[in-house]
């Protein structure tokens, strides 16, 4: 697939430099097309049926072969969660975090995760985003570390192998910034989390959780797609892997749309990304100072010289879409493999205009 | 509107007899257009930037009055929370449930409650579904009854009234057969779930939560919709009322779809599900061991005189759509007020062939 063949695929990049997949990636025709198809058969043929749920589960396995892949994993291992803050819910409520436990994660981290982690009760460690940092906070009482593998915030990346000990706590990674943005490696994460609708291009929303372990996770928010059988006083038989951990009904046409997007993704898809925000760099830094370390992430932030809301509305009104970072004073432009070098060049225009 | 109009909103009954809405209802037309339109704007202009964020959550409210409307209560006591079982997971989990609770339920109850009962760890106290044995089950220990408002299985409505005593343990309302089949009147229940995407009609999945006094249900499972503030250790300012307990990202398509399936019920709703079901029952007598009490709702089940499974799948190939109840021997037809005679006489035909 060449580049150009790979960028028709999104509509909205006739028109928008859109830079903004690190809050929702652009959406392929392929997915709407997918999902609309599927639409018109509920509303003629009805959405029930020992058939129709066949279908249902069938098209469910092959989301979560597709993400598998994307994780380099086995679907065993992956649960269909819907978002990142679903999957972290299901690991801080498996793991029975109370008064007490200690958890240790960084000052960069999405709501999505600390807030779950802040509402279990235990006393939330923040320390800066460095592994270092990070390893010297753990003490015999840390149940868990959580924590980014791409920042939200800077777009720094994490080197979570190494923070991941023989003997030491849990790591729950949230992989919101990188799962479908870089090449994804789980060697050191128990719980690894993805959200479809952002790198991935998928309808909204759309995620899935990664279990290294699924045996060993307590299972506290089971779903009817959690078990195989049950009893009147809801004892019950769970699913084997992950599955257990799906957290219910995804619509079909909402299932076919998601497995249309993740198949739109060129075999280039991390050089392409990688390049982007290369280029996207190598635009910005004569103009902002740029915050991202080069080479860690799809993610370009910097220090705007003006206010930053201000500054993303007048982008918006250009065609230009990145957001800000409410309270960091940072604007983060998302390169994917699908970004060109004229929508990099109209964000540079809009920042010298 | 005439029961023409009402019906011919639906175009799966141009061809099947669609007597499965306790699974899951019919889609109106109305509802897949809306859901198709916006998500073609979300495709030729990205589904992120405040504005957009702004109509998401604008769609959001417009959703939530519409369901506190069909509970008869404030938006302000309704959370969107996707499905029945989630919202019985937020219950359960905002409770603290834990091993040496008991928790009094029926043995007509689904998965996605006594699921999340079973894994809080409290003693789950099964008695039949009658509103004595329920009472005579409550012991000090209590800390939650939780029970179907119309139960999935026989048909049968629980009077939840006569069932919270002042001061008695709360009371979970799974609504999922009832909310939009019958008038809910909400006397009672401390918390009340619904599934929209049953007799509500709307797209898959969809539903709400009533919590009758949101300060005082702990927030478990916080999404980015619940707070609006937070620190870098997770601590929040959670949003006013059951908003709090929003469960996260819906997208702007779906929320268009639920929005505008809300809007296809006819004000006649009520009595036309009840009298579909009372000509049910009258056609099905004769035929049938009619096991749902006249009255209690839009569901009627019966004792078939063969194998469940093979005469749902005889009448599913004749075009008529019920469900069996897996190991309770019960075939079930859901009346809604868009059935019709000429619906019930092929299902009767179908049980007579």
């Amino acid at each position: 697939m060449t580049f150009e063949e790979a960028r028709a695929q999104f509509p909205v990049l006739e028109r928008i430099a859109h830079l903004n997949a690190g809050s929702i990636g652009p959406l392929p025709r392929a997915a709407a097309e997918a999902l609309e198809a599927r639409l018109e058969r509920d509303l003629a043929e009805g959405r029930s049926g020992l058939r129709y749920v066949e279908e249902l589960v069938e098209a469910r396995e092959r989301v979560r072969s597709a993400i598998a892949a994307v994780l380099g994993t086995s679907p065993e291992l992956v649960a269909l969660t819907g978002s990142t803050s679903r999957g972290c819910q299901i690991v801080i409520a498996g793991l029975g975090l109370a008064v007490g436990d200690e958890v240790v994660t960084t000052d960069q981290e999405h709501f999505g995760l600390i807030g779950p982690l802040h509402a279990s009760g235990a006393r939330v460690v923040v320390v800066e985003a460095d592994e270092d940092a990070v390893a010297a906070a753990v003490t015999s009482r840390t149940r868990l570390i959580a924590l980014s593998h791409v920042l939200w915030t800077t777009g720094s990346r994490l080197d979570i192998a190494r923070l991941r000990r023989p003997d030491g706590p849990p790591l729950l990674v949230d992989g919101a910034q990188s799962a479908g943005a870089i090449e994804v490696d789980l060697t050191g994460a128990d719980f690894y989390t993805v959200s479809a609708q952002k790198w991935l291009c998928a309808p909204d929303p759309a995620g899935a959780l990664f279990v290294r372990d699924p045996e060993r996770l307590r299972l506290m928010l089971p779903s009817m797609f959690s078990q195989l059988s049950y009893e009147v006083d809801g004892s019950f038989v769970p699913k084997e892997g992950a599955r257990r951990f799906d957290t219910g009904w995804i619509g079909a046409p909402a299932l076919a749309g998601i497995a249309a997007a993740l198949g739109v993704h060129p075999e280039w898809r991390y050089e392409g990304g990688s390049a982007a925000a290369d280029r996207c760099r190598e635009l910005l830094s004569p103009l902002v100072d740029v915050v991202t370390p080069r080479g860690d992430s799809t993610l370009v932030s910097f220090r705007p010289d003006r206010d930053p809301p201000e500054l993303v509305a007048s982008l918006t009104e250009q065609g230009v879409l990145v957001r800000e970072l409410p309270g960091r004073n940072l604007v983060r432009v998302s390169c994917g493999w699908w970004t060109s070098d004229d929508d990099l060049r109209r964000l540079a225009d809009g920042l010298r205009g």
